[in-house]
């Protein structure tokens, strides 16, 4: 007897059971340099935990199980790795291609899908076992040559829409049936797709265009209309930029029929109209932009800045289209994460080693949290949200 | 040693750590028949758990913490539940009033807010003890008389917004200074409010009129616009109609720029342009609609009806403006509640003893949990959402 508890007694020191508690307030940030994640919590904004061995993070991303418990990161090696942000574990890992960049998940949870440069497709695993279940290779023209694979995102009916870059081409995938998965294609849609977003509700698909000016809408409502060439005068500036200064579009704003947009290669913040795609207006800043993101509540615009300016944040009211407030974090501000009713703002400050939050409200400064060259910040109300 | 073990095993045996599980898939609905909820997770559509003891559950309403583990349930007879999702177990219970209706949850998750019938006014409290914070008699007029208060929602800033059945009135009550609650106050706003929401941005807040045609609307982000009515035609109809078959304004459908609303007593549905609030449509349908309810994409509007039509549901395309689909669930669908990205609805049957769960895709009905009087159905989800 005494030795089956003492067995007990040690099994329960030895495999403590993950803390139970909500994952609502949960979420993580990249620690490019560690190849690690920060668990934090937004309740109290603190860090819980590190995870390590996640391989080359940058440009990593991450998607959340509908349950959110777990978070799939994606690396640029290539790797697929699943954390327990319960437990703080890597629960499992999968160096699926040579070098990929963003995945998405599947409006049912079931699948995960990551797009790959190299070689280029986009593979669908099983969310539970990071088994493969579908191998989309992005083959085009008579030679077949494969395209690396850009802006992928999950919409409504458990489909994955992408974008190849080299084929400039946007493509529709309906993993309905998992066995039978279904493609459609859309082509000559403008050259070199480089970054795409959907919009929230996940009707509107649209590729920023590296190749030319303009950009490529995609109605998923009305798949027969094909693709448009909306905002002609959305382009590359006057120089042709290098890609790594390129804007992230999944950064857009959206606030009641508005959408703020960074400018390419200019200090602009770009306002569209959503009711009819057009130009609405441009509002100056102070350098530029390279996330553009609304509060929550759509009130406030926040938007940060390539060198030499990631320093500074500026904040947009969206009804006055003026610039409310300006901050300066420190030197290296890659991203921002709301709290998902908006009421505070994570902020990595990477060459500063710390992530900060602010209160959206009060712009005061609540906490700072030491990280190891933070980039990416995601939490889990992710899980719940469609096209992310 | 072998008195502690044994006192160790014991604990752990009487005291099982709640599962760590996470908690974004989960939820609950009202059984108003044995004061109890049943709690629920949307990956496999299966029941886990109840918890019983809430008091008068009729008109029950819940609203989550932002960590997703604990519900926050109004009840009819004043009765404020905290329970424990995890562990399935009621951790916190006051009765706060004689006669309440609904509630509401600060923008950070401190508050918890519960409005009142009897006696009339607001109570907050704190959401980890339950604690009383501030108490908001609603008095008006010369003879201070206290009005029933209703439509109670959250707002960005730390706000509750509410109305006041008796006296005409909305007021906006700012918690950002927990000790200093500052009221708002907007008079003769139109005959007896019963009913509100906000939109889901927290911008607009719209009550409906039971003592005249109209709606109240008071823009947040311009408070010194004031209230404003909308909707003339927005009535009663021709008969006037016991309180008890007004429809729920909560359910308020929103895709695009097109609100779906209710009418009353009419066997339609309205079609409202959100930017100029006028009426844009009118869609006839089965019978006296109750809640008219967006798929998160927006792409359906569900709806289900009063007696004598209340084993019907239809489903409208908002592209179309068409029914596409009508179901018949079964004698007395009271709600409905959609999976966070909408590809699965949850519907609560009351007179069939059951609640079942609908793919949204094929209308293929997934499964059906038995229950005792189901009513309202609530998801984890809505811990991160504006105005819920």
């Amino acid at each position: 007897m005494r030795g089956i508890l003492l067995s007990f007694l040690a099994f329960m020191l030895l495999n403590p059971a993950a803390a139970a508690r909500g994952t609502g307030d949960l979420g993580l940030f990249i620690e490019r340099a560690s190849s690690s994640v920060q668990i934090v919590e937004t309740s109290g904004n603190t860090s819980i935990a590190s995870v390590d061995g996640l391989g080359d993070l940058s440009h990593a991303s991450v998607v959340y199980s509908r349950d959110a418990r777990y978070a799939y990161v994606f690396g640029r090696d290539g790797g697929l790795s699943k954390v327990d942000i319960l437990d703080a574990k890597l629960s499992g890992r999968t160096l699926q291609s040579g070098n990929s960049i963003g995945g998405a998940i599947s409006q049912d949870g079931r699948l995960v899908a990551v797009s790959n440069y190299k070689p280029g497709g986009v593979k669908v695993f099983n969310a539970d076992t990071l088994e493969l279940v579908a191998d989309i290779p992005a083959t085009y023209g008579s030679n077949q040559q494969r395209s690396k694979v850009i802006g992928l995102v999950d919409a409504p009916g458990h489909k994955f829409v992408f974008s190849l870059w080299d084929a400039d081409e946007i493509w529709v995938l309906d993993m309905s049936q998992q066995t039978r998965p279904e493609i459609q294609k859309f082509k000559a849609i403008g050259r070199n797709p480089y970054d795409a977003l959907i919009t929230s509700d996940g009707r509107y698909y649209i590729a920023g265009l590296f190749g030319e000016d303009g950009m490529a809408l995609l109605d998923l409502w009305n798949l027969a209309a094909g693709v448009k060439r909306i905002l002609p005068n959305y382009g590359r500036g006057e120089q042709k930029l290098p890609v790594y200064k390129m804007p992230h579009l999944e950064g857009w704003a959206v606030a009641g029929d508005l959408a703020f947009v960074p400018a390419v290669g200019r200090h602009e913040v770009l306002v569209i109209n959503m009711r009819d795609w057009q130009e609405a207006g441009r509002i100056k800043v102070h350098g530029q932009p390279i996330f553009v993101m609304a509060r929550p509540d759509g009130r406030q615009v926040w938007v940060n800045f390539a060198l030499p300016d990631n320093d500074t944040i500026q904040v947009i009211d969206t009804q006055s289209l003026e610039i409310v407030r300006q901050l300066k974090p420190g030197k290296g501000v890659l991203h921002m994460e709301f709290e998902p009713r908006g009421e505070e703002v994570w902020l990595s400050v990477r060459d500063e080693g710390r992530v900060e939050v602010y209160d959206t409200h009060t712009f005061e400064r609540k906490t700072s949290i030491p990280a190891s060259k933070p980039s990416g910040i995601f939490f889990t109300a992710r899980a719940h949200r469609i096209g992310l």
